[in-house]
């Protein structure tokens, strides 16, 4: 729990949690004339040239946009975009203090997908790369496909791509925990929202086919109309169990993945599952289920109070980090995979006290990173 | 001049000349728990409940854009929004330097004003104003309206209300100099692009009428289609010298202000302004006559090699931090006047050598902004 005017306190003082930081101090017409006019022309001249020496000489060259559209903030649903700007603002901050990155919170009006897609790229100049944040399904995923289209700077959605790869790194060491074969687990996916589709999709690409897709509705079907495309088209590509429910599709199921909603699974519905189940409860706050009635053989959730915490925080700072440096404009699925496995090798000999590696361990920051960089040589 | 190689390395070294500044370290999940989740879920809730909360608890309360689209940077005309990035981040370090005021640097896309404008309003709930920079006319006029109309923050076009009050400022203690009455004077008024228009049209506000506007193409008039509607709409209000030439309108002037092109003013036209000619020519970085050939009274150019220059300077870090003090959202033309008093004050008896402050001198910045806090008290 946190104390709520702890809260108030630290975020007004400054008004905010940034600042902008100047790198050095203008005290005389010598150093006016270096940092403002006429230095400024010779820079303006060269970079009319050759766009891209921006990114040497000018803060777009380092600076991220963390942008959300506030209509999924957290586990609040839509409420609205300057709503969303204290989680926009944390996440910079997380990028400053984990990994040194340079980054901006923006919150963006929640105009239809074509403007705010033009909206990014009339701006994009002015930064290399853009983040992605609290953005509903399946909004996100048009915009965030456009973007990629559209821009040569990296675009990456956290909600996706971040609990995507931090959900895997979480699953490799799991399956090491129960001595199952990671690929030929059966995995109940519920919710399939950004973040669950992203991590489906991401777990695929990793070689688990077994894949069963279920939300509120029932069983995610090619033809059901209550899905959007991007949901139907996936459930076409993976092998689903029988069943349409939740609970008739639990059974014999190695794994549950929840990114849905609080108490959505009961201990009965886990005693149908096969041995040595691996449950992954991630909403937020309030996990699919408590751990302690899950009875589970590896139990994680998306809270710091218990064992296993499944946090994006793992990813994002040392990702974004390594892009910068490498210059990668785009985060492949292999490039997700290298990342998951980096992470999930800090953790030599998992328990299931101890699947994943937690934010404030040693070494996090510059093992994603590092593999970033790993990959980038090798593509 | 400056060294070139200097500039590169300043402005390479830390990719920019500013930095993002995290307000505290995040050490411990305590440390997390208020920095991010669940901390900023509080605030979000609270936000939702009260937009305007965001001001109190984000970055958005002080951070204000500098945003320009480069279709007009300093003299080298439209280079693109790339290219104008040095001089908005150049601001964004003057701002903080001189006046503590956050800025961030952004270049925007040469899209259709409609487009642009639209662009700003989706993300002007990140920022606490809008800094327009070199943007050309007569575009920039639509967008700042636009901006003025739609946002409630203010919007601001240092080109056009910075000049117009350093000018004026300027004029003031000129006039001083040579003993006449400002309101009296014939001022000759040449280039009518964004600088030059606001300035004409503070100028008129501040009780001077005599005022001719003059271009390349010449006298400007109601009904000449070379002129856009804003400089023809303005030649109406104003009383303007007989004859069409620049060589024919400046003869009995007593004020040439130029805030065009290098050298198109000569010795020979000097000589038949009125007696005691206060000659401003602050084109950049070559004035309109150079100062050891005009023979003025009083003379005044945008350059620091002389005496007297006529800084922008002098006026955005103070006003933007006396807008964000006092909550004022517009700049009317009261409060420019008050602004350029306050500047004009500074400089208790002016001479021909020093008519105007200099941007290093002590108070500058207290006085502008607290010409804006004493307007606001009042307004």
């Amino acid at each position: 729990m946190v104390n709520l005017n702890k809260v108030l306190k630290m975020h007004e003082e400054n008004t905010g949690v940034l600042d902008i930081q100047a790198d050095f101090d203008i005290t005389s017409r010598g150093d006016l004339a270096e940092a403002y006019t006429p230095g400024v022309s010779e820079l303006a001249k060269l970079i009319a040239k050759d766009e891209l020496a921006k990114n040497k000489y000018t803060m777009s060259g380092k600076l991220v946009a963390v942008i959300s559209d506030g209509t999924a903030v957290l586990g609040l649903g839509n409420i609205g975009p300057a709503a969303g700007l204290p989680i926009v603002e944390g996440k910079s901050l997380i990028y400053k203090n984990f990994s040194g990155v340079d980054a901006v919170p923006m919150a963006i009006d929640q105009v239809p997908v074509n403007e705010l897609v033009a909206t990014v790229r009339n701006i994009s100049k002015s930064f290399a790369g853009i983040h992605l944040e609290d953005i509903s399904a399946p909004r996100c995923f048009e915009i965030e496909e456009q973007l990629k289209k559209e821009l040569n700077i990296p675009v990456y959605h956290d909600d996706q791509t971040g609990t995507a790869i931090v959900t895997l790194a979480g699953l490799i060491n799991a399956t090491k925990v129960v001595g199952k074969n990671v690929k030929n687990l059966k995995i109940l996916m519920n919710g399939v929202g950004a973040s669950g589709l992203a991590t489906a999709k991401l777990l695929l690409h990793y070689g688990i086919e077994n894949l069963t897709l279920v939300d509120i509705y029932g069983k995610v079907t090619a033809n059901d109309e209550r899905y959007n495309s991007y949901q139907r088209e996936f459930s076409g590509q993976v092998r689903q169990a029988e069943g349409q429910t939740l609970d008739e599709l639990i059974e014999n199921q190695d794994v549950f993945i929840g990114l849905s909603e609080a108490n959505v699974l009961s201990a009965e519905q886990v005693q149908k599952m096969a041995t040595q189940p691996i449950i992954f409860a991630l909403a937020n706050p309030v996990p699919e289920i408590l751990p302690e009635i899950a009875n589970a053989a590896v139990m994680a959730t998306g809270s710091s109070q218990y064992p296993n915490q499944v946090n994006n925080v793992l990813v994002f700072p040392g990702l974004f980090k390594g892009l910068l440096e490498t210059g990668l404009t785009s985060v492949s699925y292999d490039l997700q995979i290298k990342v998951a496995e980096s992470l999930s090798n800090l953790t030599e000999t998992p328990t299931a006290e101890k699947i994943i590696t937690g934010v404030f361990d040693k070494g996090v920051v510059e093992s994603v990173s590092g593999a970033v960089k790993s990959y980038a040589q090798k593509n």
